[in-house]
């Protein structure tokens, strides 16, 4: 048995939750419901201007990966934070969560504090993102331990990992020594204009690489430059084995062996749609690990997916497997 | 009119929150209920144990000014935070609701980092705190303007804030320059064991220059060496011109010019009761300043307290305004 069921790589941040009207987004140029990447000084100015905020930890892969752990997974993560107060909070809460988390961290010296994303909750529960990278953008392929990369039975690739100077190969290094070992590759495409800044790379590693893919309806669509939702689901099966799109209340599509299946959402009262695919990621890939059919994988991620955008926060504050064993899926 | 109705004066510290079981806090010597301080060993060794956490602006003062900020009172607060991260977010979060905030940061290189408590939530809302100080222990008389101090209607000082070497002497400066422009002085007990470590100290403060004093059972009782907690009321009414004895769920006693009133408790489902006493205090000073009689205040105030224990964390969610007046009382 390999020591990990899924090694997740991607960008540590912190997340600094607010609540903000659409007239503020509008006022400070902020696009609604996308990631937009900031610079320092863009960061510091905003922060000035949002309200009163909490911080939690985030980052995609870290919140599937923390998901993961929460249902008893065996699970790793990989992402860079600073030796500061915000990295310290970053890795205290992925590993008190039950994952393995060893990244070595930048010095208290690095100019680049740790990362961290400014969520802005509008009162329809959507959240506009605005991240500063920071030491995250620098994560180098020495990061990747070609050891623990074999250990694992799933990679779980973030594509918005793929901003910054190394990543393409420390990506690379990771897929490399999982495959040799016999270990398989997931990866969501995070974003669609993530997207559209590497839509080349993007397709040479789900055609060579990549065994699952996630992606919701914009991304998939942006991805295959394609004239609607259906087309893309099909030109992606076409590629990977495995196709999980997912498209917010409509539920989700799963592309396997020539079919297609849909599983319907769970509704949800939207306090906040921070995480809610991470957290259908983390519960898919832990299911299928675990062994279950692939419309139950797909079952429990929508249920997990539903749990945290009932509250404020990325990560799970109800007990998923009761939850789950409360909808009868496990 | 005075620029300001309040300014507050206490311990700046972020909170660290974080749910735990009795045994958690069993097993690692916490006593529930209260606040403990620590120092950065435990507190580092501690933050190691507990389960994933959020972090929030916290500081019992500062909640209050937060508060009255919240309410669009005119407000001020003093306390020292280190040039960090969690300095940063204490300074944002209280600048962001509208309060006053210039306390000169501890520089970067300094010793001691930006305070912070350790709040482990048990299931039945309770709140048992861990404090390390750091930086805020360190306020010096001179981080206190006195033209500030003349410029406040009420000053409200925080009991925590005695445990530090150079605490009383700023105290006391604070106090002289509000009094010498007629302004009042307000203060709170903060907690029993806070009250052994100074009551001699309390006692001659409240004697001497206190107007308005607030104190919850346990509080009053220690501070009056009192076999009840109807005896510690009446001694306290006897140096002070207004006392303001809180007793939990069985809500509030008002005792001014010789009488006492009994004000009941709004009843919530408690998730976290972090932030009761300083909510009340903050919406009971701003109602006072606002001129309404003194019973509207403590009804405001347990409108307040019952807001913000129905939720994670020591600030206010709702709209204390509206919630006053869907009560009837504004």
């Amino acid at each position: 048995m390999k020591r990990f069921q899924v090694v997740g790589i991607g960008n540590a941040m912190v997340d600094i939750l607010a609540h903000a009207g659409d007239s503020f987004l509008a006022e400070n140029g902020i696009t609604k419901g996308i990631m937009q990447l900031i610079d320092m000084d863009r960061a510091v100015a905003l922060y000035d201007r949002i309200g009163p905020a909490r911080e939690v930890s985030g980052g995609s892969a870290a919140n599937t990966i923390a998901g993961i752990a929460h249902l008893g997974g065996r699970t790793a993560y990989v992402g860079k934070v600073r030796d500061d107060q915000l990295g310290a909070i970053f890795a205290h809460d992925l590993r008190a969560q039950g994952a393995v988390y060893q990244t070595v961290m930048a010095p208290k010296d690095w100019p680049h504090e740790t990362g961290r994303c400014i969520v802005l909750v509008t009162p329809d529960g959507e959240r506009s993102m605005n991240t500063y990278l920071g030491a995250t953008e620098f994560l180098h392929p020495d990061d990747i331990d070609p050891a623990m990369m074999a250990d694992a039975e799933w990679l779980y690739l973030e594509g918005y990992r793929f901003d910054g100077p190394d990543s393409h190969e420390a990506f690379a290094r990771a897929i490399d020594a999982a495959r040799a070992a016999g270990g398989r590759v997931s990866l969501t495409l995070s974003d669609p204009f993530c997207v559209e800044r590497h839509r080349d790379a993007f397709r040479d590693m789900i055609r060579d690489s990549v065994d699952l893919l996630f992606a919701n309806r914009a991304e998939l669509t942006a991805m295959y430059s394609a004239d609607s939702f259906a087309q893309a689901r099909r030109a992606a099966a076409a590629e990977v084995e495995t196709v999980v799109a997912t498209d917010s209340e409509n539920g989700v599509y799963l592309l396997r062996d020539g079919m297609e299946f849909h599983v319907p959402a769970v509704p949800t009262r939207v306090v906040d749609a921070t995480g809610a695919g991470d957290l259908f990621a983390g519960a898919f890939l832990w299911a299928m690990c675990e062994g279950h059919a692939p419309e139950n994988c797909a079952r429990m991620g929508n249920i997990a997916a539903s749990e945290v955008i009932s509250h404020i926060g990325a990560r799970p504050e109800s007990d998923l497997r009761a939850l789950f064993r409360s909808h009868g899926v496990l």
